[in-house]
Order: structure tokens, then sequence, then C-alpha cells
């Protein structure tokens, strides 16, 4: 497939569909995506300093992230459904950027996937942490969702350097 | 609130609520999002080249968007359930950059949203970018995903300017 | 729009959006729509003669189409979110055809809908009463699925003669 | 099963369970179903004729019936949940008849499916060509919905005619 | 209807419906429903030291039982979709009983609720916790699941004395 | 794990993780729950008299209690989705109490699972009792719901004793 370079979500008339996997073999799988959130000195802070009445926004995120890596298959239209066997996210803070950056690691055994899970986790908590601060700050940026890590699967290990 | 700069999703135990919006004014709301997926040369050139048997990758990220501006309250744990009244797309191809700029615009007449929904849908539509160009390209970078504008609510007219 | 004869759902680009509607008065809305279930002489005297320990499919039919009706907005892509206000579901069984229609009712106040709703329970219903019998008839064939009528809305009253 | 003519979805008391499928082997099945939309002439030739900045119905469509596929066992109530492995869907248009004919082909391997499954993809499709042709027709009629064939599972290869 | 004491949710055909409420009046209306779940000593130990890289079964607790809430009208056949407005969730730590009370507290404008999002609120929270401890304890058990007070709504406030 | 009594859904960060089961061993599992829910002799006669009219309430708790058993992992944060492969609930009649009790038992092939999705299915059936029954009792109780069996996987047959 690599060689020839083709879309594979076609079907010969040109619409999409989902891919026939069904004569793949059942490997374990493992992804890690990452992304990150840019917010301002203040409300890095905010977010920082939890503790003191003032409440996990990332607590909530890693919540979001896991249970958005379910849902993968319901909302990416042409994904397969994926038994998730395990999901985790980590946060890793930038204090001179002011940064999040989003770490999300989904596992699986199955015949396809599980990278679109671990992207999909990480724009969830994404999301979840500039809804938490919007009413804070309102131009949060989300930048550098891409997939860092995929091991299993046909195409075998695959690591992209960081940006 | 903007005085205080302080979360508003947490409640005085420090964990996370759906904030009461049930005495705020029902207004018009529309929200304006975007962000940029980043692919190579090659997988650009097959995007953009649709027809031909190929399939529109576009078209299948714009239904995909659309339906996931409807799940933003069930993706987002904080976020309320929203009528919305409108919902678009729009795709800016860039060729010197070999990027892909979406756009997405909610409306809805509401006590709360919009703009939530609007960057769902944009992060939805670009996953399924990704999703459906992953089989070419590994290295697809999702980028700048920030709020544009936003018209309606208590805090008026918002536009951000362009990174 | 009646006398263009333009699809209303596609943007300039020709891409699907969810047409605006917050420009448009909030009215009551009722739809009904029908569809038929054409079984076999042997399956039909089992769904009929429900009670003595064999089960009452119509039940659960009944059930499903009411909470299908409830996620027509998910299912169907360009559909806006309604807040239904009423369900309810019909079964005529006629002897000589072996078969049962379905007459799926929905009420809303709202600025669009609800005929969609009412196309979706019946739709489901249809579907659930196949699966439930279809282990012990293949040939079930679900026919004539349409708009009953509609009240309510800028087109006004709808009523459509029997096929 | 087939000898005795009961139905299987029900417990001693009566009411509706999921089967029990854990005893049944795991094999690869294949089942394609169909459907028909029957429109007006005007209609007809507005999906026909797409480009032009009239939009692809029949695009819709399609994701909407591979995602639908994908929410069968959320949608019909006694069905188990399938890791679907590959939905494609065809359209074959009737220029006499005006109408278009929808096929939904889905796989998977496992104890038990995938006809219900190729059955929400052709119901769904023909209700996204309805819900956008809408505005322009509304006497549409959505038909002979049906399984077509189906292969493996214990009861082996289907095959029905034509009506 | 309290005069009458019949069953609402039933056509005439003793099939369930979903309750027209069209031509009720839009009110405010806030419901909290409690519950409780108890565990051993050492669990419940476990539970209320959170921190010290423990982690907060409850910070999950709250956040399940917020987005189980937006899912009432999903969950529950013929309850109505709402617009929720609001939504938190209080925990009651009892050394003496190593019990956790979870009171749910929501609020709408609308027609009709908001006690069974109240209700569910609770349940989802109180299974959260249970899944988050099974493993170092299987005999919990969720106790005690009613509402404790309505206001709004034909019937008026309404608050039930503690069991 | 047993041994050591941590709670296994945190990372070392203290923030909640879906466990990772991809090295256990896929085997049979199944798990029978209960609850009950605590009428008045009023309700509770309505309840029992179905027929004449009067409609089945657990008909329509059973099909509820079944469709939220296959949403366990969509409501349960960390709960792994599952392959359910039957689900059936039974309802015990208590005259003495007015109270009727639920149990639900579910079956899988599989790494992990089957409790929290018969306890699922037990809340969501007791819910949807309730719901159905509100208009005419306000106080009814939730109550006892708790894990009676569970067959299968590493900690082996469990059986609680009645409360």
């Amino acid at each position: 497939m690599d060689g020839k370079k083709e879309f594979t979500h076609f079907n010969s008339e040109g619409r999409a569909k989902m891919v026939d996997v069904s004569e793949k073999d059942q490997t374990f799988r493992q992804a890690t995506a990452c992304g990150k959130v840019y917010l301002n000195r203040e409300t890095y802070e905010l977010v920082v300093s939890k503790g003191m009445k003032k409440g996990d926004v990332l607590q909530v995120a890693q919540v979001a992230g896991i249970m958005g890596a379910k849902k993968t298959s319901e909302i990416i239209p042409m994904c397969h459904p994926i038994m998730l066997m395990g999901v985790d996210i980590e946060f890793q803070l930038n204090d001179e950027e002011n940064s999040i950056k989003i770490l999300g690691t989904t596992k699986c055994k199955g015949e396809t996937g599980v990278e679109m899970e671990a992207l999909t986790a990480v724009s969830v908590a994404a999301l979840t942490i500039y809804d938490m601060c919007k009413a804070i700050q309102k131009d949060i940026v989300i930048d550098e969702i891409y997939l860092l890590e995929k091991i299993g699967g046909k195409s075998g290990h695959y690591h992209k350097g960081e940006i």
C-alpha cells in the first residue's frame, strides 16, 4: 500500500468506505500521540496551582481524554470499532512556554488501530482544558497534535522526531 | 468574573461542576473556530485532486465535523447541551504550505455556548482528514486550533487576530 | 425555496451543512410517519399471539422506536438536535397481508423538525421487529416508509395519501 | 432452533433478553442488505446531477450509513455489540423509476451478526437521502429493505431472490 | 393525574410512550437526588486519603455523574431530552459508616424534568466509585437512592424526609 | 494486587487511567448483580397488575436494562469496552415489601469485565421503573445494589451472601 500511495478509504465509485480488515492478523498494538495547549501566564498559573479550592483542570481533562478515546469510532467516520485495552494520559507542564503538553497512550489487541484513539484522547483532553479555562482566557491555542509512536501492526514500529 | 479571574467550573470543594446558566438570558450566539492540517506534498496533492476515483476526503471530514459539533456536550465533560441551529465548515487549501485550514462556524440561540461546538467541529474534521490520509503519511500534524470569532453572549463580540 | 427547487443542505462549495434555522420562528410541530413489515404467516402468528411465554415483540419495537426518535440528530448527519416533546407508536396488524404497519408520531416546539424523528422512530421499530424475528424467518421485508402527515412549520399542513 | 420455530429473544418470563452466544464459534461473517428510495423526476435529477455546486447527497448518505452500521447495537435493543471489520455501500441509480437502490455490505469475525448491521446501514443511508431531499419533495418513499445475502454463521449461506 | 393514579407513560394499547408535554409551561426546575455507597474500612480509608499518589476516586465519580446526567434521556427510555442548565455533585463522607453519600443537583428551564437527571447523576457517580474500588473490595453496596427535593413544575415543591 | 490493596485505576501522577489488560488471558466471564426498588402499596399493585390497558412497566425496564448494559463503558469512565455475549434480567416481586428485586446477568469472553455491566443493567432498570412510576409516587427508593456472583477471571468464583 505504501508503494502505491493511494487512499485506502474509498471504494471504486470514489465514496468512502470502512476498509475491510478481516484478513489482517490480530496483533498487540500501542500508540502514543501528543498535543499542546498554550495558555497565557495567568491561566497557566491557575491550572498549575490546583489544590486550594481551585480544582484540578487536568484531572477532568484526563477523564475526558480517556472517555474520548473510547468514542473514537463513533466520531471518526471510517474508524473501526476497537476493544481498547488500556488508555493513559500524561501532562507535561512547561513553565517557560506556559504550555501543557498532553501525551495519550492507547493499547489494544486487534486487526487495526490504535493511533486514532491516541490522537482522539489528546484532542479531547486539549478541548477540555480549553473549555475549563475559556472563562478566564479566550485566546488559548491547541497545537502540534501528531502521532509520536506506534508499535505493532503491519507497518511495524514508527517513531516521529519531535517538531 | 473577568475581574476575579477564577475558574467558574469548580464547586466549593474544588470539584468540577456544570456551571449554572439558568439565570442568563437567551441570546443569538455564533462562533467560528479554525485549525490547520499540515500534510506532505504527496498527500496534499492526493487530497486536492479528488474526483478521478480517488474520493473526497474533505467531504467526509465535513460530515464528521458537523456531526462532531452535535456531540460536543457528550465529549467535553462540563459543556452544556445546546440546541445547535446551524453548522458549516469551510476548507482553505494552501498550496505553498501543503496545508488545509478548517473553519467551523456554529450558531445557536441559548443561555451559553457556542464556541466549544465550533472548536469540536474543527478538531473532529482535522482528525478525520488525518484518519483518511494516515495510510499514506504518518507524520501529519494538526495545528493552530483556536477560537477566531464569537458573537453574542455576555462578553460580546470577540475576534482574535491571526497567529 | 419550493420555487427554486434547490438543495438547502449544501454550502457554496457543494459540501453539506446543517442549515441555519436561527431566524425561523418557534412553532408547535407534529409529524406522523409510517412503514410496514411484511412477515410470512408463521412469523406473523408468533408475533400476534404474544402472551403465553412467547414475549411481546411489539413492546420491544415500541421502546426501540421511541429511543430511536431521540437519536435522530445523532444518526442523520444534517439533522438539527430537537427537544422532542412527545413520541408515540401504533401498530396496525393486517391478518390478510401478514403485515404490521407502524405509525410513529412525534411532537416538538421548535424552529425545525419533526418529520425525520417520526421516520426514524418507524425505521428503528421496523428494524427491531426484523431483529426479533430473524431467527425464524430470513426473508422479512420492510416497506413503504414515508411521511404521512406534518403539522406546523413554514410549509403548513401536509398530508400524503396512502400509497 | 429452526425446527421449533420459537422466538429466541425471550426469557422464560416472556421478556426480551440478549441471546447468549458465548458458546458459538467465532466465524467470518458477511451480509448484504438492500433498500430503495423512490424520488420524483425533479428530485432524482437533482441528486444525480451532483457536481455543479449542488453537492453530493449520496456522499453524505454513504458516510451516514457507515456510521449508522457502527451504531446498530446501540439502536436495536437485543443486538450484540460487534467488531465490524468492513462496511461498504453502493448506490444503483435507476433512471426509469427515479429510484436509488442502496446496497450495504458488512463484515466481521464473531459469534453472531452481521445482518442487522447491513440493514441498519441501508436504513440510515435511506433516511439521510430523505433528509437531504425533503425540502424539495415531501412524498419520498423508502421501500424494499431486506437481507440480500449472508455468508458465515451456523445457518450457512443465504441468498434471497430479488422481489 | 394524582387523583386518578394511573400510569401516564402508556398509550391506549398498553404500550409505553413518551408523554406529550408540549402544552405544559416552561418553568425553572431544580431537583436534588441522593444515594450512598457503603465501603469497608480499608477501602473507605483509601478513598478518603487521596492525594499521596493514590488518586482521587471522587473526582472521577463527579465527572462521571455530571456526564451521566447529560445522558439521562438516552438511558431512560421514556425520558424527554432536556437542556440541562447546571449540574453539581456533593460527597458527604461518613467515617462511622464508612459510607459516601452522593448528592446530585440538576437545574433546567423546561416543560418537564429534572429529577431523573439528578437520580441518574447519583447512580452513575455511585457506579463509578464502585468501579474504581472493585479491585480491592468486591462486596460494596449502593443504597438509598431517592429524590430528596424538587422545585418547580406543576406539582410544586417536594421534599422527602431522610430515611 | 489483593495483597497490596492499592487502587489500580491511577497512574503514577495520581490521575485515573484505563488499566492495561492486554496481557490478561481471555476467559469466559459471567456476573449477576441485583438491586431493589421499594414502592408503596398503590404503585406496587399498579405495576404488578399489568395487562388491562395499563402497560408493562417491567417490560420497558427490561429493555432499558439490557441497552444500559451495552452502554457501560460509555458511562463509567475507566471501564473497558466489552463484547457482551448475553444479558438477561429477572424481576422478583415481593408482595409483602411492595418491592421489586432486579437481577441482571451478563456474559462475555474477554480479558476483563463483566460485573460493571451487570450492575449498570440493574441500575438502569431500577431508574426506569422509577421514571415510569414517578407520576404516581414521588418517594420511591432504589436500594441494595451489589454484585451477587461472578464467574471467571483471575479472582475466580465470587458469591456474596444476601444482605
